[in-house]
């Protein structure tokens, strides 16, 4: 794979991002404190709202994310591809306490242009997210993050998402159909 | 399509809802009111909690589910596949505040144990949901469903669910991979 700046990444108007969350990719989430990185894998998502673009996100207190989140109030959504579902899958695997995922994992971190947390550069899309609404993360371990700005790879002309099942089984996204759908 | 009745759907075990959830697929939800069924199509919606199993979902104002959800506190979360796509985007193209959609579009409406709304007899999983939280219904026209009972169809052996991009593109499931996660 190439090595991806952020000169090869064309902004997404946030209009778009619906298109992107809501077939419920297996993404990754990147935070940083005091300059450290971290990176988890995340399934329980939602949109919220089309514009400004609104996800709800289910991150589990045991997770570093969590209290990092909280602290920071930013992050980004990164929505990888099957190429690079192993690394994705050791993120899970791992916990970013101790380790810089990133690194180890040899994915490619990049400045964002709105938040601290890094892009990753191997990945079809990144948003970049602030939190606006943990009142649900006591309860629910439930956030919502607002889209500040969205970034897609446009040499990527089919995207093939992985799609958890649990238990290690991931659906790879298939081919695509057109209904005469008057949903958005 | 043979005629499926309660008799050949088998109770999922709760533990196991979120593998049919997690990756994404648009759902129908179905409601009752009065004796009168109802069903829309959503595709924002999470897990939210593994056992019991919690489903957060956006179910928007505009639509008659808004209201008949509040009131009634019950529904079914029916997952299709792409076997009946054109009748699932059908269902979300019309109201339900005139016209019975089920009966409309041949989609065959069962009793179901726990509830008044229907399962949906061409549908791959009926989850049979209650409403146990409505606080962010206002601000976000967010729900928090607990799922009491779970049924899925045994005949099917390949479940191909869809998962919309948006302008009426859909993502049909494609194959499956196995990659050593630690995750549920």
């Amino acid at each position: 794979m190439k090595q991806i700046s952020l000169a090869d990444l064309r902004p997404l108007p946030l209009g778009q991002v619906y298109r992107l969350i809501e077939p419920g990719p297996v993404v990754l989430v990147t935070t940083a404190l005091h300059g450290r990185p971290n990176a988890m894998a995340m399934s329980w998502h939602t949109m919220m709202e089309f514009e400004p673009p609104l996800v709800g996100c289910v991150i589990s207190g045991r997770n570093a994310t969590f209290e990092v989140l909280k602290t920071t109030k930013e992050c980004v959504i990164a929505i990888p591809t099957v190429e690079i579902a192993e690394k994705v899958v050791r993120c899970g695997n791992t916990s970013g306490r101790k380790v810089d995922k990133l690194a180890r994992f040899r994915l490619t971190p990049l400045a964002a242009s709105r938040v601290k947390a890094p892009l990753v550069a191997e990945c079809y899309a990144n948003l970049e997210c602030r939190l606006v609404d943990a009142r649900m993360a006591e309860k629910y371990n439930f956030f919502v993050l607002r889209v500040l700005k969205a970034w897609i790879d446009p040499s990527r002309k089919r995207a093939r998402t992985i799609h958890h099942m649990g238990r290690g089984v991931f659906m790879v996204a298939g081919r695509t159909i057109r209904l005469p759908s008057r949903m958005k």
